[in-house]
């Protein structure tokens, strides 16, 4: 059932031509780079597959004259309009009143709202402060999102063919009212697709650049009606195709990825946005093998990848971080005379790493990863500090040592990037995933 | 020295008031959510602690005309204005020539930046396509900002008393480039001070609305003189202190900042950013103990929260990461009768896996964390496989039991979130470390 205030917007709506989205982030704390901007990346992703991609993008200050000045620019030009932010209980959260002196919206309180905050507070056994009452004011003319992970609920306002969404900051709060709430009524109002809207193939072992050269050939007899967009990740590049004025059928589109697919060959990792660590962990499930993985540099990195999939017990048999030589020894049993001998930063240890891992946990395939992750030009906070990442040992800053234990033999290899500690980090993990990728697929 | 245009700059610089920042980052693969918009976060944080809160961010389209219509409004307002990709070598990087048609100025072909791209290739062994070229084109009357780190480097143009600067997506490129060219060049203009411009303290186990209330009367004496923000992120919330006019000096926001911690006592982190893992490592560090961490529910996170840091073998024994009640025998040697008798996700389990894990890495203390982090309300692509994370118990969903191995004893406690699986895992790591840290400061 459509709420009235729906139907005013159901009223308004032909005249406005195809629906324009904005999306507001509130917060000084996001503009002074304390907390990461999440919202982007979460609502972009949810529009973005229903067929809508957000027109617009601002990050505000918490004061109540940018919120002004921004919503009446987003207003007067959007169909919906998504705030986040400033809906908690500080002094600084004054999304709220703003929006409401903007927009000449009266605010009302509604007890329903303060039971709920005050029966939070009674379940986690926390006193409620008093300025927790302002989280309870809600739009006379709106409807409220509620909000089972927190105490702030989203508001929701149609007016004059327009949607205005508000939504709590915190992004485990954020988006599962998103998802449960604000998406099923977008998709009533007709402004949200529920289809998928484009098609992705996902790449890897090959650059941004010669990804281009290779595949232009395929797209050039759709001329304009065919959008291509690539993006480079740490380890792996996304190509992205659609036909924005709708020429080229969802149909053709994935024809044309599935030639995309061919013509790579094993550069081609997936349609869609599947890890690769999902990728390895389907490869390793059809297959029925467990993998093991032994980590320095990565750190626990690699192992997070795996156990961040469901059923991870199946094709996960478990992994050891072991930064120092006495770990290496103690979890993994790694020789000293070899690590007196080659250091533990070599394609030696790589390989002992590898299949003791595989030996102790009684798994197929290993994957080792030693050295250090912490090259010159690091711009990381830790840099400078002149210890050594990896066990004290001397060797080329930033050298990384790979190893993958199998069924039939155990290798290792040595790779080398630039640029920051986190983003070194990021290369291994995905570089020797696609390694065992690869292996996989000639199993 | 300073460049011609900079000199132009500064001769135009007296008449412009304080100056205004804006950062526009571009590419349609952040408004539809494929990458993570990290650029807000870093360069937020680097012009936040030299005295600069970004007025304005916005994210735009890969298109030229909003490109256009979204700089000339930054322009006309702005002081320094910031763009942030779509310098690559593919179609859809249309940066330079969208910005160089908006402020009407000439682009040139750079032999010099040509030539660096293609030692950039053959260094890498790769062949350099014909699309790599359009990469080296510079404005006429601009400077240029060398990329070590990848093939496009920066773009700097001081103009009419503003400065434009185009950086590189990727941020391992973007990063170095900012800190080492873009951030003396500002400084020098006078744009940027050097020294910090605000206080920041971390807290744990206080909510955000209880933290204010506690703090409130420390900062009613200073009325609109004092701008305090909180921050709260997953398991730790950042108070931050201001003087947006400096009516108060920065050695009185430090005074205040003391006040605020001795008032918190042990709910007091840190002044500044460190995270708990740091905290940990530095009261380890000091107390000349070592850590061991076995993990099931955050499957490396915690091992890799130590191993980011410097020297961590000094004070980091190492981790191991067992999903599976088999990767708990074969690594920690915990009892199977006890995974029969209480299940993985229980007290004893975590008692066990802490105590062997200290044991068999010769470590003074050990946190372990077992159970399952995915929830019921989980958001992540992952949820409702049907799979149990952990294991195959059965066991109430989002149960984590957490232990502490002492010195002098060893002790378990459950907790329970709400929240996507990353959510989880991430309060779990920091509840873990912030018991560790209360138990550190009583020895």
């Amino acid at each position: 059932m459509l709420s009235p205030s729906a139907s005013t917007f159901a009223a308004a709506e032909p005249a406005l031509g195809p629906p324009r989205f904005e999306l507001l982030t509130l917060g000084d704390e996001l503009l002074l780079g304390l907390t990461a901007n999440s919202h982007l990346t979460f609502i972009g992703t949810e529009l973005g597959r229903r067929g809508v991609q957000l027109a617009h993008h601002a990050t505000l200050s918490d004061g109540a004259d940018d919120i002004a000045g921004q919503l009446r620019a987003s207003w007067a030009r959007g169909t919906v309009v998504i705030l986040t932010g400033g809906l908690g209980p500080t002094c600084d959260d004054r999304t709220r009143e703003a929006v409401a002196a903007t927009l000449g919206e009266a605010l009302v309180h509604d007890p329903a709202i303060e039971r709920a905050i005050a029966e939070r507070f009674a379940r986690f056994g926390r006193p409620m402060t008093p300025n927790n009452r302002q989280q309870a004011m809600k739009f006379l003319r709106g409807e409220v999102l509620p909000n089972p992970h927190g105490t702030a609920p989203g508001l929701w306002l149609a007016r004059d063919g327009r949607v205005l969404v508000l939504l709590p900051g915190p992004p485990n709060e954020l988006r599962p009212m998103f998802a449960d709430h604000v998406v099923p009524r977008l998709v009533r109002l007709g402004l949200l697709a529920e289809g998928e809207a484009y098609v992705q193939l996902r790449t890897a072992g090959i650059g941004e650049s010669a990804l281009e050269t290779k595949l232009a050939p395929l797209f050039v007899p759709h001329g304009n009606a065919l959008c291509v967009a690539y993006c480079a990740h740490e380890g792996f590049v996304d190509v992205r195709l659609s036909s924005p004025d709708g020429r080229l059928a969802f149909a053709q589109l994935e024809a044309l990825a599935a030639m995309c697919a061919g013509l790579l060959g094993e550069d081609f990792l997936c349609h869609g946005r599947d890890s690769l660590a999902k990728i390895c962990a389907d490869l390793l499930r059809t297959r029925d093998k467990r993998l093991a993985v032994a980590e320095a540099a990565t750190g626990g990195l690699l192992a997070s990848a795996f156990s961040d999939l469901c059923g991870a017990h199946k094709f996960f048999a478990g992994g050891v971080v072991c930064c120092s030589n006495d770990a290496k020894v103690a979890l993994l049993e790694v020789p000293e005379c070899l690590l007196l001998q080659h250091g533990a930063v070599s394609e030696e240890c790589a390989v002992a790493m590898a299949t003791a891992a595989a030996e102790r946990l009684g798994a197929d395939y290993a994957l080792a990863v030693t050295g250090s992750a912490s090259p010159t030009g690091s711009v990381s906070p830790q840099s400078g500090s002149g210890d050594k990442a990896d066990g004290g040992e001397e060797n080329p800053l930033g050298a990384i040592y790979l190893a993958l234990h199998t069924p039939h033999g155990a290798w290792a290899k040595k790779v080398c990037w630039p640029g920051a500690r986190s983003t070194v980090k990021m290369r291994a993990v995905n570089a020797a995933l696609d390694w065992l990728r690869r292996e996989l697929l000639r199993t």
